[in-house]
């Protein structure tokens, strides 16, 4: 068995229960380093650290496994897999979920969708990527799903000297499929979908709207499969406006209002949002709720400070649309902001628009999506709800 | 009008909306300073900073009620109150809840409680005192209430000046009421409660439990008036053990079980809880959901680290009494403690107990009691569920 010995000074990250381990951190390697293999870890003074995989290309050289000597083979992703799911389970996550959330269930770069009777898996690193067969196969086992499918369209795969991919784990099968939640449905395009195919991360926090939207003038910006605008229309909303940059987005948004009976009071629009919501605050259009919902900003530290200025930007806006008293619900998905700075730029942005708000709700994703403290990359979602009104 | 100037150097604070002003930040006054009265309050160079109520016998000199010249009369308050109920009907908060937090109400240091019919008010410092007539006026005009009551029998009312006292603002009413929440119906005792009789701040909480104690063993500590066990138990727990260090409290849960037919799966014990965590946990008893809901460990600056200490030991404790990938379920209602901080203390319990844990959800108390960003004593409940496992 390949062995790594960490430095003396490694960061305590590792011995409380962080899984990367960067090549700066390898005092030396004993064995042949395969890349894709497996390895044992020990800390400066012989310690057992854990079991993970290796690969000499990335920039995260080992990702552990495991922090017992158990065996790496099959039946351990068999367990891992099954102990997800007992897990998901119990907090109540069934029908859809996040099967597999990377780091969060001690399973380093893999991603696993349950959507009802198909799974939808992403294997972003290449120590990863080499089980897929075995992850498969436990998948069968335990739910004997009618179809499984491969989204490895990912860049960061390059990162690991992996190509992009995508296509069948199983049986070929339809790949548009319709999904329930809470008491709605909406389409799902395994194939060609953003990510894999739906975002579930928000399941939980699109009820939280139930209140706020009734009888009010909502819009929604960066609407992309319309999941919040319809949920708004079925709560009573009077009017539903959805803006996104892409023709794709906002014709399955427009299916998802037809699929649910929403569609004479949801409407789309294909437009640039951040344009949208400036021109129309000019021309003093006005709503009692509008809800922000945009992509990533960054993926870099390095551009964190451009992303800032994106989210305090639309939120700015957002907040100049809104008449007197109305709420604004905003999100954001990168963990490169995390949740107290995010709330910063939303108080900046209340400043700056000579706005009072009053925090109605604060919440993360849904618990599919575990959150483990210490690995900032598991608490990524920041979802908020805040009444404005006029100073 | 009394006049009131505050130094060149005062707290960015007031500027930024925080209502209270303290002695040493006042430059001078101007006209006659009545206890109790309203006064004009002005930044250093002359702006308008707001209008309160003062009592140079307090520690905070002015509490600001209004950042505009509007009068500060009956029509005021009745236009808060009636404000504050809209606001509460938008969020979806109706027959039973909290209708005036205080600061972040606009309306210091006092407490309104729905529950259904019935309002318990506290007045809790001597400039909002004064206008209880106008309150209770209020109150009637918009709701027909069946009964008002006063529970200001709080030691803080003291540093104003005031007495502790308690009674009927109303024709009197049997003050033993029964609510409803989360389909379960709870006794309520106005006149000699905890507070203002029950506490609302827990209630979407309580719902947060509903899988995970299904079929489970449940410990709940500090458990009052058994609100969280009776919750465990009608979401399917298997069993259900609550401790209170009070006799009375014993009692009262025991009658909600009795009232929601659940006493055969709920049983209470007068104990002291700090003890029973311990000792039980030496005797190797087992549960699979353990809940803390301890009552605030400090209300001063100076004994925060004897609450994080009593904290820690509750935590570390609970965590000991679970089974493998058991769930702890605990909760800080003091503002002393802030999120972070709390979040600090479970990670250190979870050290200590050699155990690894997973976070299923994080809140805050429910948005009829909303949060201001800024006023900390406006963010005071933390409530946390984590899966806690051996590692």
């Amino acid at each position: 068995m390949t062995k790594v010995i960490l430095k003396r000074k490694i960061a305590m990250r590792i011995a409380n229960g962080h899984p990367w381990i960067f090549a700066n951190e390898i005092e030396k390697t004993e064995g042949a380093v395969d890349a894709g293999g497996i390895a044992d870890v020990f800390f400066h003074d012989g310690k057992f650290a854990g079991r993970g995989y290796v690969n000499p290309q990335s920039q995260i050289m080992v990702r552990l496994l495991t922090r017992r000597k158990e065996e790496i083979d099959e039946q351990f992703f068999f367990r891992r897999i099954n102990e997800a799911w007992k897990y998901r389970q119990k907090i109540g996550y069934t029908e859809n979920c996040r099967l597999i959330f990377g780091e969060a269930d001690e399973m380093p770069a893999l991603i696993i969708d349950k959507f009802n009777d198909y799974f939808v898996i992403q294997t972003m690193a290449l120590g990863i990527d080499v089980w897929k067969p075995a992850i498969v196969k436990a998948l069968q086992k335990i739910f004997s799903p009618k179809g499984i499918y491969e989204r490895n369209d990912v860049p960061v795969r390059e990162l690991e000297g992996l190509q992009q991919q995508k296509g069948f784990l199983s049986e070929p099968f339809d790949t548009n499929i319709i999904i329930n939640e809470n008491g709605l449905q909406f389409h799902v395009d395994i194939e060609n979908g953003q990510k894999t195919g739906y975002f579930l991360d928000q399941r939980d926090n699109r009820r939280q709207i139930q209140h706020i939207v009734k009888g009010a003038d909502v819009l929604g910006a960066f609407t992309y499969t319309g999941t919040f605008e319809i949920h708004a229309a079925h709560y009573g909303a009077k009017s539903v406006h959805g803006l996104d940059i892409s023709e794709n987005a906002v014709a399955q948004a427009t299916k998802n209002a037809q699929l649910n009976k929403l569609d004479h009071i949801c409407k789309f629009e294909t437009i640039n949002a951040f344009d949208a919501l400036k021109n129309w605050g000019k021309e003093g259009r006005q709503y009692d709720v509008v809800m922000l919902d945009p992509p990533a900003f960054t993926k870099s530290r390095e551009t964190i400070q451009k992303a800032i200025t994106g989210y305090k930007e639309i939120n700015l806006r957002g907040m100049k649309l809104l008449r007197d008293g109305g709420f604004l619900v905003t999100s954001s998905c990168t963990n490169l902001v995390q949740p107290e700075l995010f709330l910063q730029v939303i108080d900046m942005a209340a400043r700056d628009a000579r706005k009072k708000i009053k925090q109605v709700t604060f919440r993360a994703q849904a618990s599919d999506h575990p959150i483990v403290w210490g690995m900032e990359n598991t608490n990524y979602l920041k979802f908020l709800i805040v009444e404005v009104s006029n100073k």
